[in-house]
């Protein structure tokens, strides 16, 4: 039974989970997709010297997760670009973010409070995206456990699982790093939220597809708000995720209690210098951006 | 109405649309392709180390067009190998073109009024490819605007697009750049070409299909003719490209009429300097591919 | 009329050719295609800090030709793992594989004696999959010889194809380098096998198609074993293969009879600097993959 039925939200929920997302939604998906964009190192010179390779990025950060679900259920990968209002949506909002006269569009996305919103806004694109590819699959392999985990994790995770193809469209080529080997937090939820809509779409979990969609946007907004408010990058799995890779995959373990390693000089926890590490990044793209304008 | 049509060209035209590009035009596409792979730095020692990288590279350059757009739309991206006749035709021209004894056959079709007629017929298969790529998109999305120019435009445009893995394949890695990155003249034209084509199957154009191929494949005869005749990259696009980029996207002008700019270090026009380069690029390839005989 | 059936082996062939392989040939494969993965170098280190990255290249070592093959043929590429219990199995080895306590089940496999049983058993597999990719292809286009033999070969090398991509997965790159122009023997044998099955098909070998497998799992049980009792990388092929390849395509000879060199420097034969090499390569794999344990 429903565990949120017994406080009455269940029909919340439902009317939540059948929201149209298209306009306000998606407008604030591209908005923060393309933000993101705009602040990786050498984005705006490509966007001066080559605006189709510009456009192009734009375009993976926006539809990536349509594109990579497609080639992964083997269908026209780029069929989502017949509906040309989104197409169009996402390129005004492109040249607006990369060319407003003034940079003045930018300032206002970028500034705090409204990036907020939209940054709470795009999780819930995320979480719709999530539970409609695992349904997708699940129509298309009817006991494909694997494949439904696959397309949701894909359509959740977007352009951050293709980020080595798309740095290589504007001249970068990072092959030491991709985001499987270091899952930013937005991937590794959606990973998490892929098994559990699965597990809802095999019926190996207790509550309605409606309500779970519900409590994961929750869950991703208010971590995604706060994360962005604090400028933090620290996984709110961190301390789980240590202990169950350390007793299944024996990987070192954040906290040196069990290992009662005497060694002052590598006593880090697992995942503090992976925070650190990326809110250098952070504080480094903020910078470039900053002087990119 | 039809502009040629006053010219009393409209049956020319239409007569020529139709014209098979099997042997004659396609014999010239491979040819001119697999001229351009020996002349590719490494390509000889590589046909001498395996026989099968080369054979693959020469697929991709004769048919990449193919594949892309198959990739694309989401079917079988080797479903035109199954034309054998082709195959064998472009398989026994690359064998010639790096095999042949005394390299002969390398000697003739180099030969500079043989290949000026071969990069022109070359030419009428890349517009026929355009309208092809166009009118196959439309019959698939009817008012997918965006795939009818992507696929036009990947049909056009060929092995270029994937020269980055093209070359990986022969063991070349060059990320620093690509061909959406830095357009060469061909896949510039493929874009508009692209454009132009979906705007006349859109009816946004007031002239017959046959017409534009017409008048597209005159285009890109003359200017291809005349750039390999004087060695030239430059592009007749670039003057107009120029002012329209430094308007839409604030791209650096080629005169540096509007900056007053007194540095005196750094005054070059935009379009130049490319051409420069790959002018070298072009001596440096002949020169490469003449030692390598 | 077979050549076997003089022999009464026609009936004995067809058996073999109809037995099931799941589950004791295909637990060898997975088991033999992940200790692979382990004498990677870096791997180990992978599988403590992303068994996710980990788990993926395992997927890709043991599922990799049936992803080719599917991207190749245009269908979804994951379409294999609806197959759960394939997927749990080769998930099974793989946590065996690498996080066993005391590393047992890894020094169990890599014994020598069990190690020669299950490279056999793999190849056993391995025709099979050869003539299943050719006969798969023959039914979706009839006469595509050329597709017939490209999806052969591919379901008969799986990973080694995409090596680079599934070394970049661990953030490992070696451009210089790819399957294609150094193939090794599998990745040779693959090719040649699917070139007979695909003349078998199209009846221009008078063979059953029992007895070609039959025949052709001899043939490479033989030689792969032969090759890892005497930790060899050397070709079978590699006589004939030189005095083709300097016939038709003008390679180095490996003996330098016909060219009378002088140089005392560089007479070393085509085929042994490459199995040298590949000793090497083989000794330093199991030295790293020994001090990783």
């Amino acid at each position: 039974m429903d565990v949120l039925d017994v406080l009455n939200l269940g029909e919340v929920s439902v009317y939540f989970s059948k929201m149209a997302m298209f306009p306000v939604f998606d407008l604030a998906y591209y908005i923060v997709s393309i933000l993101y964009l705009k602040y990786e190192p050498g984005a705006v010179e490509v966007s001066r010297k080559s605006p189709v390779a510009s456009w192009l990025c734009a375009m993976l950060y926006c539809f990536g997760s349509y594109i990579l679900a497609d080639i992964i259920l083997g269908v026209c990968p780029i069929d989502y670009f017949q509906h040309n209002t989104h197409i169009l949506l996402a390129t005004a909002v492109w040249y607006l973010v990369f060319y407003c006269p003034l940079n003045l569009f930018y300032k206002c996305v970028a500034f705090l409070p409204i990036k907020l919103v939209l940054v709470a806004l795009k999780e819930v694109v995320r979480a719709r995206k999530i539970a409609a590819g695992v349904h997708h699959a699940h129509h298309a392999y009817h006991h494909g456990f694997f494949i439904m985990i696959i397309t949701g994790y894909v359509k959740g995770s977007g352009v951050a699982l293709i980020s080595n193809f798309e740095q290589l469209l504007r001249g970068v080529w990072k092959p030491e790093t991709n985001e499987i080997l270091n899952m930013s937090f937005p991937t590794k939820a959606s990973l998490y939220g892929a098994i559990l809509f699965t597990l809802q779409e095999a019926h190996l979990l207790p509550v309605s597809k409606s309500t779970l969609i519900c409590v994961f946007t929750l869950f991703m907004a208010t971590s995604k708000v706060f994360m962005t408010a604090t400028h933090s990058h620290g996984s709110p799995f961190a301390l789980v995720e240590s202990w169950v890779c350390h007793l299944l995959f024996g990987s070192a373990l954040a906290a040196s209690d069990d290992h009662h390693a005497p060694a002052p000089a590598a006593p880090a926890p697992a995942a503090s210098p992976v925070k650190t590490k990326e809110e250098l990044s952070e504080g480094t793209r903020k910078r470039k951006s900053k002087k990119a304008e």
